[in-house]
């Protein structure tokens, strides 16, 4: 990167020095008893930030192989899933399920819009043969910026009784609370270069008791993805195969901060970040591209319809440095997304808000030089 | 690790410190043009490496991960392979192809001894129905120290006319010539913490038109290992999935330090390097796992008779802070591994052979002080 970049996308997320310190130690053996203790306080940071006492295993993917390895443990082809999907990231565990060849079926909103617990309560109720296997749910849906109900869709699925609840929060994880133990979570996939202020490199799942029953009778083929020999290893303080161990230096740190922080005011700073970029967007006249109560407190998509959003984004980049990120498929060229996600906080948030503020105003958008930066600190004044 | 750790295990291996201080960058977009620059780089000193102009693609994973994309991308169920077997990554391979339901034959030798190429000869002569569809062989066995031919091996597999030829180059990569397009070696995959001097996290693969072809056809299930949507997006210096932006960094500078060197210095190096312990250990009549002609250049293997292989390691660490390899399953105990690939050369080698030195004769093993590290010092005053 160049020395004055500033990186607010959704992913990867800054990274803080001390982090980054601790990841350019020299690498260690696997298979020694140092790596065994820092695997054990890694493990007990992991389990503390689900909000579990079940297993977190850590693998060496992106959040992609960690959804792949949460999806296939746990079920064979032919079964059924519901799949949500209201954005890209909805869409791709759909093709993931149709590569495996699940029988999935989609419930379905447009992109920017919330899934509708309802549309879920409907397919699951009318289930009384318990045929349907999982629920897969991407709770923060990066593309769009909008959150899903997942506690909402998850109730369903508990009174459905069967299925299990497959959760990808990979941008919702250490940005919101994701109670697994408390709302009965059977897999939560994520990954490190998001909420976990560290590099992109590692993937998480964290796998209830009940999904580890279902995975005795799962027949999909699998070796490196294969969680019940990580969780075996696991139980060892050691991995099946050889992890990133410069990536453990560094979530072994910001595992530290995070646990200084706490998750109140972790999950407190987020919403405070969403909220600040709201009110400034709001008071530009600028449309979100989802309703605000459904709003990611990790990412806020922008949908400008007076100036060119990819305009937005260049000029940000080139006049001061600031990286936000543009739509992807049919988004593409329609909106800018803010990340706020991760080691981001309120200094990061009025940066990048009296930065859009200039970049909005050379470009022609009508605004008050000031009001957006002016509501920002309202909300962060109003906020604890 | 601590501050005067020296690791000479075969992987992970010692990583320069302009390796160490590119990783620790802030990370950047992987969206972004930086890092389709950044791709563009690294993916020609792939290209120079497997001395290939075809795709080297590159994983967010493990040299397992590796191996497995190289293995589930190309066959279907069903399918006959040939896999070498004379170590425990040779059983590993084995082992995955049970899972994806491939009908494995193993061509076995014994730990520590290298596979007889005339044992393919045999089998895939008298396949005249082309019923194999691919030779599956580990290269460098890094559990054993033992280097199989595989320019001989490939002689025979290209004399059958059909079969694909996958190898882990996991430990060989770096260390020794793998000629990709030369040999007309199929799929080659390996990992990033072995002879590329960097911490582990990436998996690389290797692919040849005559593979890509195969694939056509090939039906295992396949979604975050799927090859033809890296190579798609590799095509636009891309990844499918989020890349581990700080390992790409690292590997930047390690190519670019491995080009200034050239590669038949660093094979040397390696020869030089192996060459240096072999003439220690002799001299101080202690006996090699494996024929010396099958000596693998990136990891010496010793089996002591007259002392504990454990209590070398422990004392080596304890009193030198000095990281050597022990043995793993059938061989735990009874051996312990010097890694000598990667960055390390001529200074390491005589640091381990000296500290061994002292080691094996406070442990009480026969030999004259100076023996070893005398014997080291003619190689490598030999070499060029």
């Amino acid at each position: 990167m160049t020395d004055r970049s500033l990186l607010l996308i959704p992913g990867p997320t800054l990274v803080p020095e001390s982090v980054l310190q601790a990841m350019a130690q020299h690498p260690i053996g696997h298979r020694s008893g140092e790596f065994s203790t820092l695997m054990g306080e890694v493990t007990a940071g992991l389990q503390w930030l689900h909000q579990t006492t079940g297993d977190v295993l850590i693998l060496t993917a992106s959040g992609t192989g960690a959804m792949e390895a949460g999806i296939i443990n746990f079920l064979s082809p032919g079964d059924r899933v519901l799949c949500g999907c209201n954005g890209k990231f909805g869409e791709r565990w759909t093709e993931l399920c149709q590569a495996f060849q699940l029988q999935v079926e989609t419930i379905t909103a447009p992109w920017g819009q919330p899934l509708n617990p309802n549309d879920f309560a409907t397919k699951l109720t009318a289930d009384r043969d318990k045929t349907i296997k999982a629920v897969i749910i991407t709770h923060s849906e990066t593309s769009t910026g909008v959150i899903n109900d997942l506690e909402a869709i998850n109730r369903h699925v508990k009174a459905h009784g069967q299925a299990l609840i497959i959760v990808d929060a990979v941008t919702s994880l250490g940005a919101t609370s994701v109670p697994v133990d408390d709302w009965g979570l059977d897999v939560v996939a994520s990954g490190s270069q998001k909420g976990y202020m560290i590099p992109p490199g590692l993937g998480f799942v964290a796998v209830s008791e009940r999904a580890w029953q279902a995975s005795k009778t799962a027949k999909l083929p699998k070796f490196y993805f294969d969680l019940g020999s990580y969780r075996k290893d696991g139980a060892k303080n050691t991995t099946p195969f050889t992890p990133p161990v410069n990536l453990f230096f560094a979530l072994r740190q910001s595992l530290q901060l995070m646990q200084k922080e706490g998750l109140p005011q972790i999950f407190t700073r987020h919403e405070r970040s969403a909220g600040m970029v709201q009110a400034a967007v709001s008071a530009w006249n600028l449309p979100l591209l989802c309703p605000v109560e459904s709003a990611s407190p990790a990412v806020t998509a922008v949908a400008p319809t007076t100036i060119a959003a990819e305009e937005v984004r260049s000029l940000l980049k080139k006049q001061f440095g600031i990286a936000v990120a543009g739509g992807q498929d049919q988004l593409k060229g329609k909106i800018f997304r803010i990340g706020h996600l991760g080691f981001a906080g309120e200094r990061e948030m009025l940066t990048v808000i009296a930065a859009l503020e200039s970049v909005l105003h050379q470009l022609g958008h009508p605004l008050t030089l000031g009001s957006g930066v002016g509501a920002a600190i309202r909300v962060l004044e109003a906020t604890p």
